[in-house]
């Protein structure tokens, strides 16, 4: 499964599932939207909500027998062989506060696996797309991951630290004080810059599968990589924490540093 | 002085300022420019050092007699009647990473009162020009921030995070969790946002006169207030601390909860 021939079929697909999410969030977008919280804390508004009804919609129409699973609806046959995972609005605080850093994140997953992912930030019009065996593209074009070799070379960012337990901020901070610079966290939209060589490493932790599943193809198809903090592959099951960087001999040093003072397995 | 008549005569010279910081900054943006660390361990680029000195040159010819203070280069004649303060990159570390959030901040002070501002996003094409007296223009059309009245209700941001010691931490978080939002912080942008209703409140501290001057002039003509924590106006020798709201009543219970727990004045 998820060579390219097969999954060429879904490239025209995304980019309409993407067209639809973008209209909403544009027309949404500086518009004083009511928030509401969760009962996580999280905001959401009438945005989220309706641009996931609209791909769950969509989706259902196109693919009867896939599942879906989003950040605000119910799971629609989330034992599917073929699942879409859907996070509407990623980077809700940065919507609401009028920053066109939020984006628009879905996933096609086959047997847990994410095998497409597109990321798309509706407003600038920065859309990447990535799928197992192809190049990732950006807004059309193929893009690429810097090889930054070294830790103290590095560029990273998180957008976890209000996230991070005390082990995992340590461990962060320690990573973080090596590298060159430290940027700002944005959500989903690091991971499309990292993919395009404007970060090297991206470190987060807490994620959902709708948060990190589509982020597993754009970075891979951009030469970089991305798994857990323990070197593991993203999937459907994965604890939701995730590192990606640029190149393999950074990701070795990468994973060390993360894994350096965890406590021995029982 | 600072009536709008006198400072018509500045509106144009101002756009064409933040045309050529845009032009800079947009030849360098996302194209891996290399980047070195200040004594202070804050990053430049040469995209900095080339805003800066362009406009430089710009107001020396158009201005001989002001004064110009800049964020890279060395002052000139920083006692003058009329002053210039210019931070061509704020938010350097947003645009290392390829974010389309920097700004570039451009303040005329007279006698160290700032009277004129000009925040700018040179990607997306964002521009707010404020001047005493007259309605903040964003990309040329009036805005308003937004009257919200309690802390409750408000979105907050700060950039200072990592700048902010014990006890400005302590007093920010404490605000912090009364407010409906924390919105991620973006430096300068931030006030922007602010000038045209997306923030209620903005905190900062240990910023530079280059950093806060020319943010006064858009948040007052856009109807909101901007001081430093103890209420008192920004001026050239402020000590770093600001803090913006979108309304008075706000501004009231902000200005009380930053100096709740001050300690007494010896």
């Amino acid at each position: 499964v998820s060579d390219s021939l097969e999954l060429s079929e879904y490239t025209g697909f995304f980019h309409q599932l993407a067209d639809q999410a973008g209209e909403i969030g544009r027309h949404y977008f500086r518009t004083g939207v009511a928030v509401e919280q969760k009962a996580d804390h999280s905001p959401v508004t009438r945005a989220d909500r309706e641009i996931e009804a609209a791909l769950h919609a969509a989706i259902r129409a196109a693919y009867p027998d896939h599942g879906i699973l989003g950040e605000e609806q119910e799971a629609h046959r989330p034992d599917a062989e073929w699942l879409w995972v859907i996070d509407p609005i990623d980077g809700t605080r940065a919507f609401i506060a009028g920053q066109a850093t939020f984006v628009t994140l879905i996933a096609l997953c086959h047997r847990g696996e994410p095998v497409m992912g597109i990321i798309d930030q509706p407003v600038v019009r920065e859309r990447w797309l990535g799928g197992t065996g192809q190049p990732t593209l950006f807004n059309g074009k193929p893009v690429q991951a810097v090889p930054c070799k070294d830790i103290k070379n590095a560029r990273i960012a998180t957008t976890s630290l209000p996230y991070f337990d005390d082990h995992e901020r340590a461990v962060y901070d320690q990573l973080a004080a090596q590298c060159a610079e430290i940027a700002p966290g944005q959500d989903g939209y690091s991971y499309g810059l990292l993919a395009r060589g404007e970060l090297d490493i991206v470190v987060d932790a807490s994620m959902k599968p709708y948060d990190y599943l589509a982020l597993a193809p754009v970075v891979i198809g951009a030469g970089g990589i991305i798994s857990d903090w323990q070197g593991k592959s993203l999937n459907i099951h994965s604890a939701g924490d995730v590192v990606a960087t640029g190149s393999t001999i950074l990701y070795s040093s990468v994973i060390n540093a993360l894994s350096y003072s965890l406590p021995a397995t029982p």
